[in-house]
């Protein structure tokens, strides 16, 4: 709740047309840039994670953000703080991590300062050059509604991991895979408007924004959301492919002739405001929705 | 110390062209992009400064690196991770400030999460176009050492800072100017390689990375630096002029005959190594230089 009220007061306070995307899109550069913070305790746990792998997910993160814009990463600037306790090897995994994530992608400087606890700022730019930039609210009556993967894996293994086990599900959790070629198969190809975001919040939260910037309704069957089957062991499992977070999979509006590979169409853009799973509308999203400010 | 051990493991383990430097240049893109991290209790502390004035100084110290660079500060993205505990005026406050600094800049994006204390990563990005942009590795034998303007009055300002005092000194610390009309000055007009950097790590500091980078001798006369004859109060007054950080001037090395307004000659670059202060070669500066990594 708070985020969202603190983000009204930074876009009335600054009065720019760029807030409230994952993405900037600077025309003038042909680029788009993010920046996510990632914080000890808040985000990730050293108890669960290593430095190596924190490097790989931090990088991921957001090379999925510029993914969803379906521009190509091509930059990242990494700001990194650290406590005093922290040893060469902590920044010599950190950084494979972060180089093992980045194949395609330089890393051209950042910053390194002391700290309490790990807080790493990552700032990624992406090139726009012959691709078609999306937008939350391009999403257009008749669209189809399609996703590049599974989702709830990530949640479950954050669940697995505070109960002390390691299992596929951990693994992606801990080391997500962006998905650049969903993205490029769409940018490179496509000529009409489209909408696109990634679901680090959760494909809930995504199908949600998309909505509202559209003002329409995106229509979604269950049953076509792609899952491993092996999540149906978990009692609340409809809630962690709806709700849970940090698959990094794309979800977007596209035209219903437009043929995405390797994509899973999960429903489509109708009349209304708002998302309705299997013709029932979501109401009271916000309680399950993942949400940085809340207790 | 460690600082300088861990930038050493990450330019081995990236083998990137571009770390060393305060900011990248990306020649494909015509931009010089940079980061900072600011983090309460490391950078400042809320004793000391307000939302308002820590949102201005965010914006300053980032602006500065662009300026150091010759670059024309463009773009800021703004990524900010805040105790539960912190309000709406913080916020609201914190983006005037950030704004009020930074008036031909365009904020165009960042992030927003949770955190146990106060972290602010700032990347900002400068156009380059009919520019020249410096590198610290470019002062040639001949060239005379100018900086911007005085030295020593932020780290007398932090002192009193700690005495409970607020003074002009201690609004230089609080909310130094970044000199973008001196940076713009030469790069706009100079035509041949040229050094130059901010002095946010101290006036001693800068000159040593020139100075090494360039593999040539700084030969500094104190008498020409300017200072405020206030500072002579402060029985340490000479180590704040040279090694007291954060007063966000420039110190450049550009050829003998180029004229810059309002610009102090303090030096010429001559043949040798590193630094010295009236014939006197500064040996031992590191103890003297601000660490973040030093307890």
């Amino acid at each position: 709740m708070k985020e969202k009220e603190f983000i009204k007061i930074i876009s009335n306070t600054l009065k720019s047309e760029y807030i409230g995307d994952d993405c900037a899109y600077l025309k003038d550069l042909g680029i788009v840039i993010s920046q996510d913070n990632l914080v000890e305790d808040v985000h990730f746990s050293m108890k669960f994670t290593d430095a190596y792998k924190l490097g790989y997910k931090s990088a991921m993160v957001n090379i999925s953000d510029i993914a969803a814009s379906g521009a190509e990463p091509k930059y990242l600037t990494i700001g990194l703080s650290l406590p005093h306790n922290i040893g060469n090897e902590f920044v010599e995994n950190f950084y494979k991590g972060l180089k093992a994530a980045s194949d395609q992608i330089t890393i051209v400087g950042g910053d390194l300062t002391g700290s309490d606890k790990i807080f790493i700022s990552i700032t990624a730019i992406g090139l726009v050059k012959d691709r078609k930039i999306s937008s939350r609210k391009n999403a257009k009556l008749g669209y189809k509604v399609i996703v590049s993967g599974q989702h709830g894996a990530s949640a479950a293994g954050l669940k697995d991991l505070f109960e002390g086990k390691q299992n596929k599900f951990t693994d992606v959790h801990l080391m997500p895979e962006a998905q650049v070629n969903f993205s490029s198969s769409i940018s490179q190809n496509i000529n009409t408007d489209y909408a696109m975001m990634d679901t680090s919040d959760g494909l809930m939260d995504a199908l949600l924004q998309i909505a509202e910037a559209s003002n329409v309704m995106l229509d979604v069957d269950f049953e076509k959301i792609p899952y491993d089957k092996d999540l149906e062991k978990y009692p609340n499992y409809k809630d962690l492919i709806l709700y849970g977070g940090e698959d990094y999979q794309l979800v977007a509006c596209v035209p219903k002739d437009f043929e995405v590979k390797n994509s899973y169409e999960i429903g489509k853009v109708i009349e209304g405001h708002g998302v309705q799973i299997n013709g029932e509308k979501i109401l009271n999203a916000e309680t399950k929705l993942y949400n940085h400010f809340k207790e």
